[in-house]
């Protein structure tokens, strides 16, 4: 019977080649497409690559903005690629922020374990939409628009924000504005900030021009 | 200059209306699509649409199979409505399983906080992939391949599981195969279980013919 | 012969009904979804909702921006509904600037037909992409992130920008940040701008909180 | 047990609403969305709404073109609505042909199950493809490409068309040239017809102007 | 004249790049991608990448399920590579079986041209769609829903199956839990069958642990 | 202060390669993929990659449709590659015709800049749509249909076609028909034109067979 079966295992084969498309472990060494990264060959799959222990520990807080961001997207857990899904871990300590920012590529869904945290994200019609989570709580911030999250307790809070994207991207407005060579001239320009402000901000970050 | 501002943004208004497409918030009485529900007007949504504290509290694992899912899809959280995520909360008493199952329209992404969890999948190409998972621990399943979550350790565990989908769908196995009125001799033909299995199970899970 | 071929056509007049998803002509009256409005019944339709001859003319520019920004999304032209496509008319008088904005829901292709402009954005990657441009000349904004235009000459300018969605949205920074009731201790502390700076803006821009 | 049981049967009913977007059967009495049909309520659909007996015959193909075409589209076959696929029948009687035509919505996949077809495609490089098939044989026309279907044998042939959409339109190119009101001057101006062949196969088609 | 046309096709030359994204025919040595195979350059396509003879005969069905399946997915048939449809045939001779499975990449089509098929699927909702076919019925699975195909006659059956993807998948359901080297523990765990019936087909199928 | 914040970079600088996904300049030497091509390392990039000035100049309509097509594509804006959108400069010198045709890849919004044009599509449903357009207005052809543009006035004409798609293709239907191989004998079964007319056409065109 064993024999017999085996010719049916044989007359099925094609779906081993099939299969590779199930998913598409990210070949970080391979090209990037518009799609995500080309496939590692199915052979060298291993269960370690839908599998990361680097959420495990607290990020470093020890900063100005006392939060620490720790990724699990297709460069950290290459068996995300092209699954449209991707996590964070979130760590902010007392008195914490995630400043405002965008994620281009995905939504976010946010989950609480640990502490409080106020969240909160601006629409398009601009309307704002901000509440004060506690551990077991979630709020979802749609593709591409500003939000942020703040620690809303005296102690330790963590979170862990999930995307519907492998790579949903990450632009910090204050990095954005100041923390490379956009000329202040242009910041000025396009943000109705006062020269002062820009320049100050631009030489705490790092900016240049 | 007050003035002079409001005209700009009068100027702007039109994005009040294209806004809309930020989110749509599923207007859950009106009719469902392909892409999902129909969406709430914009002058009714609230950030409470964008929130969700029913996975504050552990489900009911007061049953045989200890173990409760509590979900916050487009039903439970219509902010997710269109936005291609969603999630859902598994509590594993001790010696509790989530039976081998499916999600038709989505890949998980299971992010373990509290005890030990074995999880594991089944590709098309009938390769197997099982880890043990602890507290920070995340693990992916790709769109519509069978797994599973066992409790692996002494004490309940907590996980929270996220989708690539606002209705991920569930399709439990020993529902589809038991539950339900599918022919006793339909379920022994497909599945060459034999007669006395399909029946006995059958009897148990509430299943007819 | 004529006979013939119409039995010919009602042969094929399944397409008629078919047809419909050629395009699906925005009924602004009904429920909006996920993908777009639903669709005006096809013996409605006609040529105007492919049509718009609203960007003819300059839009008022007599104000502080000296800029003003005329669409055609979904809610001025029909049509584009569900195409994956729709453009807006960008006057800039002399001294004329479109603030610090993403466009969360679609990617811009930016045409300059008069006048010069410098328009740039920046990555996620903080790098930052800036050029002038003349007549004839293009440019692309990838979706969500943060870009600006400014008129480069003495003289007006005129652009179309072009967008990869039908309802592209409009997220201009500081409308985001200043114009609303976002309070103020949540902008200070995600933008690291002092309170003095934001209540400035705040109260130039008729912000709250 | 049984009791037991139905405990855990209700954890997880709410499957039940997350289910519908399994799939989602066509109400053809609701509106149409740029995603397909509105869905029918999930307790009025049954296995009929999945199944058609509607291609077993073959069509009449008694006409100048020798040629009958079945579909079985969305709105034959609602349980299709959504899911990205379709079929039609297509009798080719001896000497018929399928003229030359585009699917703008869709890639076809056509399956011979008896006779002879001569059938090709041109793509947007002008290369030609074109070979004769014959019972078991398969051939792929990508979307929007003009191709045709020639009975290649002094028999009836038969033949299914499989699509990449529920409703991939059908645009049949001497249709969109003679058979309506498009002026002949544009007629002729665009295609380099001469006068005598444009007025002549609008005559026999039905077209005016 | 001729002279002048010949401008005129140079003129539009630009059209045989972009047009590479007609189609894109698998590069079955190159690398895959989550949205399909690296394109075959242009100029070595032919029309017999978009043709199959493969399905001109039956598969043999001397087995123990007495069915034969018979792909033409990516891998054989590469011009539906990117398409997003595909198609396989199917033998069942006289109680032939297709056991229960899914396709996790796509819904699925069925078409019988020959004998008799008792087919079904069962939905989220665990609601059974069961219905016997006979030659020249159709009948659509939704994507990643178990289903399965049984012989209802005492003669051979035969069938086409077409797919809404290219490289549909398959994950058989006794080869998922039987087959390989998920240990006989969790599978018991996760499928409450005893271990008594788990090893017997575990034997049968060739599966370990 | 400086040194506390290089922390806060670096703690986000994940961004920057999950950045990478913000765009995907096209590697115009690297493969293509059914997403688009692989993507140029993010290092190599510059602002040029997002910048075209091909556009700026007339083309040369010193042909006999006295018009030109000049585009920008993903082979000619390496920038737009993935990101769905593209566009092309239509020159009309007086009598000039863009003869019958269709982007099988995407929809096209036409932007007239200078001069007037009769443009056009026919739907499937054999519905003609047909407009004089002015400087300033847009008319949209939904992706695949047939349509035309024609110089409406006494002098040239200029426009910009923006399209949904980083390669919309383009088939024009007098070069599909007469300016390749395909058999006349087919070209007039499938198009019911008669012998004469189609050898007239080849070899104006440049066809053969």
């Amino acid at each position: 019977m064993i024999h017999i079966f085996l010719i049916v295992c044989s007359l099925f084969t094609f779906s081993a080649h099939a299969a590779v498309q199930d998913f598409c472990v990210a070949d970080l060494k391979g090209p990037d497409t518009p799609a995500g990264y080309t496939c590692k060959p199915a052979v060298k799959v291993t269960v370690d690559d839908f599998v990361s222990t680097g959420l495990r520990f607290a990020g470093n807080t020890s900063n100005i903005i006392k939060a620490a961001v720790t990724p699990a997207f297709s460069a950290q857990l290459p068996g995300v690629n092209g699954l449209g899904i991707s996590i964070a871990r979130l760590d902010l300590a007392a008195g914490g922020v995630v400043p405002m920012h965008t994620h281009p590529g995905g939504s976010e869904l946010l989950l609480v374990t640990q502490g409080f945290i106020t969240a909160g994200f601006v629409s398009s019609a601009n309307s704002v939409y901000v509440k004060t989570l506690k551990k077991g709580d979630i709020m979802v911030f749609p593709q591409g628009l500003l939000h942020f999250q703040v620690n809303a307790g005296g102690v330790t809070a963590v979170a862990f924000a999930s995307f519907s994207s492998a790579t949903p991207g990450l632009q910090i407005l204050d990095f954005a504005l100041f923390a490379n060579d956009l000329p202040s001239k242009l910041v000025e320009a396009t943000t109705f900030l006062d020269d002062a402000t820009v320049k100050k901000l631009k030489a705490v970050l790092g900016g240049t021009g």
